[in-house]
């Protein structure tokens, strides 16, 4: 058969990653596919060190690549949301296959993108915008096609879980790991795609979508970052047998689907409160299936390059496929696609790890478990500890599922007694069960 | 489009398992295919109370099924070698696509198996021939397809990591474990294939396929099993900061490819040594992903079913796809698999933990580490103890990597010591990286 020819726009991390990988593995890629893949073009403003591009065509305009005839499937590998948008727009509008890491254009744009893309009868595969070199897309839309999944949870942004590692092993200080994560380049100058939630959410919004069959719903999943973690929180969670992971978790329930980015306490029994660094996992519960979890590194050029070509030999194989019996872009038929809700945060049942900081005198403990006992809220056990020389102490609680509203109205109440100072850390407690 | 239409030859545990979950699950598989998957037959020698056939055409002569021209995919799920591989065959000779969990089958016979579909065009699908749910082959053969995969090694059998679990969290010998994993049903009444390594072996010889493109070659698998193992065994590795797990392992080396499955010391640190009981997990390591773990349920008619029913929507999928262009049976195309040899076991490298009994009296440990010196072995850590009243203790020595031959060597010399009692026990040690 004829070579597939691709066209790279973007020659950054990934960009370089999937470059070298067509290059270094060609032969490994031919014996595999039984036709070459090539390079046809690269488009990128400027030349990359990692790359030997002495015998591509290369051109400063990405448009280029996608209104070059000779290439069958573009890789947008330039990031962002507005002209990566139209790139890709403008690739399928002209017959071409797209395959992308790009999770904010997926999570926030996929819906026009995939009906563009269904249209037209091509391709858009993004098996490299969810953590980086695992096939989770693959695994949930393909490999467990014949379950109904009942929930999703994954630490799925690399940043987040160094810096959570980090504070858990060593008791450091969010700000001093943080500070390090960037010296290290494994976050930006600007971090808050990372650490506030952003990026987990843009993963977790795919990940909902093709486990559950709905469209992609950025804009209604619950985020919240890890920058309120204190090195005495994950002390604590860690004398009661928990470890804090910044989790993105989507869930079916009889009321909608919860769709939701926060720090959460699990066991240490969990194989997920054991992955560490910049590694990512993600635990996939089916029906029939039951649990599963997969691990690997969710970030970098060779990893997250490691999906983009796997999405290109996908692709490459599908070239001979009659599209209307491919696998479909969101796992789900375009039209079965499900409208069910994505219930509102405040729905939502789990348990909670509080810690407070109270008067170390009589009555205050009847107060606050009082108060927890009107909201319908119960204990699963309590830490007090004494403070040498000053009458504040620290008082965690770790209570049973409990809908968020009665939490939110607990919390207010307890907030508002006089002997207790400052906010009540919240953080939410999963069982994977 | 018209309905696909699966015929079931046997109705065991995974017959019953994919019988139910295609009739449980029809919607959700519908949604996801675009049309729906229906049984038009079933195949049994006797009917299963898990299963309601009220409304389907049961046959007792399974060969029924393969020649009836209805049929679009068989599900050979009778096990065994002879019947299964006659029923393969005239299925593939009749132009039906297969289905099969039957990893004994694939393992022994896949090579003629798959060289006749490829002849006739058709498919011959084999993912719940591996580690039951868990999509490894998927994984290996599409989701990490731009990878030379380095190496795998996976705790690929239930049975033997539930007994390995009770030998570790409760201190239990091998014997009395088993009998009780024979109770729950986790055991046969011939325990061989499980405790002894061929089961795994089985499914390591299909996964070396997958991940380096060489034929299935079962009969140079080095198998052993873990039936020699010992509580005191499994203490002193703990001892050590090790677990002991029954891998499968399958590495590409510079002189060939090393395929074995034995028991193996690896660090408490690996997630490998927290897959407990019936659970399986693999790990692969390619050069552009690095290292990737996947977990999940090795056996049982739900958890093996998920794999035959995601076989059969990928098979329905395929329907209209060019035979030349799809995914190969192993990964590579026929006409680029490796003759690459497989290594001998005297020619493999690992580190050994070794555990003898020997006189507590000057100069014995001078003439063993002196023997272990002269075959070219350095030793990582070592423990004696003293036994009360007892001229006879344990020594446990943990090495470095060695070749297998001197190591056979350096053993043959210590047990021929006046002062060593018995023999030696041997078990190999991996760092997984």
């Amino acid at each position: 058969m004829k070579p597939v020819k691709v066209g790279i726009c973007g020659l950054g991390t990934v960009g370089s990653g999937s470059f070298n990988i067509l290059l270094n593995n060609a032969e490994e890629i031919t014996r595999r596919v039984g036709r070459s893949i090539v390079i046809e073009q690269v488009g990128a403003r400027r030349d990359n060190d990692a790359c030997d591009t002495s015998n591509i065509n290369v051109t400063r305009d990405i448009f280029d690549v996608v209104n070059n005839p000779e290439i069958d499937i573009v890789l947008e590998l330039i990031g962002g949301t507005t002209v990566a948008k139209e790139l890709v727009l403008t690739a399928i509008e002209n017959g071409k296959h797209v395959v992308t890491a790009n999770k904010a254009l997926i999570a926030e744009h996929g819906n026009e993108i995939f009906a563009k893309a269904q249209e037209k009868g091509v391709i858009v595969a993004f098996e490299a915008a969810v953590a980086g070199g695992i096939p989770i897309i693959k695994q949930i839309r393909e490999g467990l096609s014949a379950n109904k999944i009942e929930w999703l949870a994954g630490i799925i942004n690399g940043t987040g879980n160094f810096i959570l590692t980090e504070m858990s092993q060593k008791g450091r200080d969010f700000e001093d790991v943080l500070a390090e994560a960037q010296a290290l380049g494994y976050a930006e100058a600007d971090p808050t795609f990372d650490i506030e939630g952003i990026d987990a959410a843009h993963k977790l919004t795919i990940l909902a979508s093709i486990a559950f069959g709905i469209p992609l719903q950025f804009e209604k999943t619950y985020t919240e970052g890890i920058s309120r973690i204190t090195a005495e929180d994950v002390a604590f969670a860690d004398d009661l047998g928990y470890a804090i992971k910044h989790l993105g978790i989507a869930r079916r329930s009889k009321a909608g689907i919860e769709l939701r980015v926060h720090p959460t306490l699990i066991s240490h029994k969990q194989l997920l409160a054991n992955v560490n660094g910049v590694m990512n996992a993600i635990m996939v519960q089916g029906d029939v299936v039951g649990p599963t979890l997969t691990y690997g590194a969710g970030a970098g050029a060779s990893p997250t390059g490691s999906s983009v070509i796997a999405d290109v030999i996908d692709v490459a194989r599908t070239l001979t496929a009659d599209p209307t019996n491919r696998v479909p872009h969101l796992a789900f038929q375009a039209d079965s696609l499900s409208n069910v809700q994505v219930l509102p945060v405040e729905e939502i049942e789990c348990g909670f790890f509080l810690n407070m900081t109270i008067k170390d005198r009589a009555g205050v403990l009847a107060n606050i478990t009082q108060i927890l006992s009107v909201n319908d809220i119960s204990i699963e056990s309590l830490i007090q500890r004494e403070r040498e020389g000053s009458e504040l102490v620290p008082l965690v609680v770790m209570t049973h599922d409990v809908k968020e509203r009665n939490m939110n109205a607990a919390i207010a109440a307890i907030e508002a007694l006089p002997d207790v100072a400052g906010t009540v850390q919240r953080i939410r407690v999963e069982n994977l069960a």
